[in-house]
């Protein structure tokens, strides 16, 4: 077999959830490739690949199955490499190890108190409390919320909960002057 | 002098302020330069060259003065190229034909109304009035009051006021109180 040269890599990608990185999880992929027996007759079988992702797996992260393309003769098969993606997830964007949310607030709770209520990605209810002014921009660290890294088991990242402050459309000329009595002239 | 090869350009940037790009201006650039005379012999000579900067012109406009590098035998000389660059201007930003602004405004000023004095670039007083209520990242704009347009002799690209809301720091729980009885609850 001197000489045999490997066929390229074959890459595909393998989107995961945000719960699913965050937690782990199995993912099993069925592959189709053909398999040639002792007497040379080449035959396409089914084989189920089984991927092992580890809490806090960020995206890119690879996994190579060694020769598990087509078996052909005069070559060696080529690797599978699988690579993890990311889905779109309607509350979370993960930032490296961070978490961040951006909470809609309308302008009276920015200025008043806030509690917004979450659902962590494994499930748990969480409750953030906003007692400071919330600035557009500004952003609430929780820490220990975010994700879990995957090389330092035991810590994860902090979310940040950010401030997307809604204002009022219009304001009646009493609303206005109440509030010139109430806020500070800059 | 069939074959004498040109020297490659001078490029010098041409730094102007913002005002001057508005109004059209003259500037007058000193250069030095060899000179060769009649008999072959070679002097050092300053010169002025002139450049007719027309209102409204960009940065990255080039001005080409042909042949007024170093006069050497046996080559011709060089092209002189003024590069147009723009300074930085501490009230407006240049976005195309637009100008751009961006006024802090506290809060109180953003809900219940604010006037913005400004000074165009040809020194008129210039009176912006929100009555509106001034959310954050919100634009208002003024047409007619951005850059001329240096290939529509006679017209003007508009001014985007933007907002920057200044939110006070903390409020007393009898601020609170008032606020969430005079703002709507979203």
């Amino acid at each position: 077999r001197a000489g045999a040269r490997q066929d390229p890599p074959l890459e595909h990608e393998l989107p995961c959830s945000l719960e699913e990185l965050y937690r782990g999880t199995t993912k099993r992929m069925k592959i189709s490739r053909s398999v040639t027996d002792m007497s040379g007759r080449t035959e396409r079988m089914t084989e189920t690949l089984s991927i092992e992702i580890k809490p806090g797996w960020k995206k890119g992260t690879k996994v190579t199955f060694p020769k598990k393309g087509d078996e052909r003769p005069g070559t060696i098969p080529a690797d599978i490499v699988f690579v993890i993606s990311e889905k779109k997830h309607p509350v979370f964007e993960r930032e490296g190890n961070d978490l961040t949310h951006t909470a809609r607030l309308p302008l009276v709770d920015a200025l008043c108190g806030a509690t917004i209520k979450l659902t962590t990605l494994d499930g748990r209810p969480l409750t953030v409390s906003v007692s400071d002014v919330a600035r557009p921009g500004a952003e609430k660290r929780v820490k220990g919320e975010g994700m879990p890294q995957s090389k330092v088991p035991g810590t994860k990242g902090d979310l940040r909960v950010r401030f997307d402050v809604i204002f009022p459309r219009t304001l009646s000329d009493q609303q206005k002057a109440g509030l010139r009595q109430l806020l500070p002239s800059g």
